[in-house]
């Protein structure tokens, strides 16, 4: 059966009249090439399809809450035996407590638990701690990266106001001087760093944390009275089962949980050291569906799949299979590929590319193999995938580097390049 | 079976030693009479139980979301079904294009709609819209009105910056001379007033918009190029099949809404008008689990309840059948109420009791007799209850005011007046 769009372009007519722009946010395929389907009506372990029930093997995982793979049955089955007994109740379920103790017995910074939905409230809520907890204000940031999109965070400006962007300086992440100069800039004003595990911003090669620079970050902190928050949100439990800062040996303060704590149902935390758990129960912060039981329940089967399994040494062995397998179809069509960040959270791009050209066209050519890539975001490796699966993904691969040889001249990825004239301007 | 809190007890003592005060947010029982459950087993129709096994007629409805019961079958049959097929994929469902034609279609003043999951999420997004739009920054907004907890708008201000609350004039609710003043104050640069659909204030008695108020605030808005912004999070689809203010005849040009509208599955929402749809669609906002196809197809079921029940004259119907038979049992035992609210969003308070001491007893009396209510937030009727229901509700009442009258001397709220005398700080 050949690849057809037609539903997925019915559905974005449709979409188009009732909803701004069509889609909004990560999962709006505006900046993705013209035929990347936006809607999906099934998924399975590593699989989904979409609304023309065109099959794909999801490299994206849902931006990242699939972990154990689509519809994993004990963790759903959990999910669902709470939804029928009471989830979103006047008060949470006993299974809130046990949560927190097992998060708080997973991660080796963390003496308590808060629960929410979004990355964004568990970074925000981060924030509120360390202001309360120092009575400072300023937070120093990594250029480029991502803590969410409330208006203090949000990558775009519009609708945002200076006064949400008080109180911030910025360094470049891996860059020691850069770190210390920020926390000079800061004054004796301090209230805290924040860090991504790794450098996992868009558009650019990811990097692993260098150990001069988060002992640094975590030594700054302690010099200042300031707290060293690691956002966990998009890579907690891909990289350890415990905080991600754990495998350079750096402790921090508080951390912040999402995406794959439960594996796609809907919850997020953060996690914190003792000192700083009476700045947390001062703080007023609360959401509807805060503290519905079923998520925690599914969380809970996820953490044990996650102590319990070798899905960790599993996502990273397919991961690497993934990436020396492309690696090697891609210079056997005489591409270079610029692939970095862990191998289970690989981010492709091509050599001589700035334009994106190449990455679109090979995405494009990916997507009507039934291989769903990012052209610019770090993808997930996710423990429902097999050796077939990467075996499928790196043929495919393959049969789509010779087809964009072949294809000749390649067009720019014009969408993109509105945006990054946008952002310039 | 005697009334006992012996596994609550023990959860909270594990709660304390994981969560930061052993809970958070407005599902804390903090500020509660002691022996309030903290935890909670089980849910059913208008009923829930708590972890010791006693059951309750749930007069809080989980705060909100619960509108149709407790577990109710269709709806959650929908999600179940959507969940095992595939919820929180790369992409969100079809579901999403229907559901915003389903509440554009219900809401007359909305075009578009965007979907996230806090309360909080779709006010901040409404305020985003509003600067995006008017390139203005001041946000005009009732006084104690609660819209939401994060930093530019959590009741407390613990962890909060001055910049956080910048751009912020206030006006008292219902007050027209308040309202213009407040604008005036605002200058030449309002970007939006916020309104309330009630007046559903803790601690104090509710009130309904007055219609001249309701039309002032549009007025000034169509003077200024200004958005009003009316947040019926808390109240939507309590009131009417349509935005709660269509009752005053005054069109918003945003509304933002989450609680009931899937009945306890987590999602939220901003509707708009078609002028504001360019604003919607070029500000950044997004969240892991906001394209999650499961909460929408609940929500379109929901929906479906909604128009083809009469739920909304039901719950009307029980409420004043509420409000008429405690007011009588009130009254023979001596004592005086203050029922305000709507009908079906009660809150109930005594006449004469500053210190909260008579509704800190009579709710802790109703606790032990079956019926969860709560001395100084708003309550909600759901469609699960029944004549039967309510009436037991008056039992229990009167048997409570029979008590509390036997008991003599009461103590006053300690826990709250520590709160106000913080607040006052």
């Amino acid at each position: 059966m050949a690849w057809t769009n037609s539903k997925d372009r019915a559905l974005r007519e449709r979409a188009q009249a009732v909803i701004p722009n069509g889609m909004y946010g990560h999962q709006s395929v505006m900046l993705l090439p013209d035929d990347y389907p936006q809607f999906f009506s099934r998924g399975e372990g590593a699989y989904m399809w979409d609304a023309d029930g065109n099959r794909y093997l999801d490299l994206l995982c849902g931006y990242g809450p699939n972990l154990f793979g689509y519809g994993h049955k004990a963790i759903d089955d959990a999910y669902v035996a709470r939804l029928r007994g009471g989830d979103t109740l006047t008060g949470p379920g006993p299974a809130m407590v046990e949560l927190a103790e097992a998060m708080v017995g997973m991660v080796s910074h963390a003496d308590w638990a808060m629960f929410c939905k979004n990355g964004t409230d568990a970074t925000t809520m981060a924030m509120m701690v360390a202001r309360n907890h120092t009575k400072k204000k300023t937070i120093v940031l990594a250029k480029g990266a991502y803590h969410g999109a409330a208006p203090w965070c949000t990558p775009l400006k519009n609708g945002v106001t200076e006064a949400d962007r008080a109180n911030q300086v910025f360094y470049d992440y891996n860059d020691v001087e850069s770190l210390e100069a920020a926390v000079k800039a800061a004054g004796g004003d301090l209230a805290a760093i924040f860090a991504s595990p790794i450098k996992h911003d868009a558009f650019i090669d990811q990097e692993a944390p260098s150990p001069e620079y988060a002992r640094r970050a975590r030594e700054l902190c302690d010099e200042h009275g300031a707290l060293l928050i690691v956002d966990d949100v998009r890579a907690g439990l891909r990289l350890a089962r415990d905080c991600s800062w754990s495998l350079v040996g750096v402790k921090p303060d508080l951390s912040s949980w999402g995406k794959a704590i439960a594996n796609g149902h809907p919850i997020s935390a953060l996690l914190g050291a003792e000192a700083f758990r009476m700045a947390a129960a001062t703080i007023y912060v609360t959401g509807s569906f805060w503290f519905s039981a079923a998520p925690m329940e599914a969380a809970l089967v996820t953490l044990g799949l996650v102590r319990d399994t070798d899905y960790l040494e599993r996502t990273i062995a397919l991961g690497e299979r993934l990436r020396a397998g492309l690696d090697e179809a891609a210079g056997r069509h005489g591409f270079g590929l610029r692939q970095t960040g862990p191998a289970q959270l690989p981010l492709i791009m091509f050599e001589d590319d700035a334009d994106f050209a190449k990455g679109y066209a090979w995405c494009d050519a990916l997507i009507r193999r039934g291989v769903y890539m990012h052209p610019w975001h770090n993808m997930f490796i996710c423990a429902a995938m097999t050796e077939a699966d990467i075996d499928f993904a790196v043929e495919a691969g393959d049969d789509a580097f010779k087809a964009i040889k072949a294809a000749g001249k390649l067009e720019p990825a014009t969408k993109l390049q509105i945006l990054h004239q946008h952002a310039a301007e």
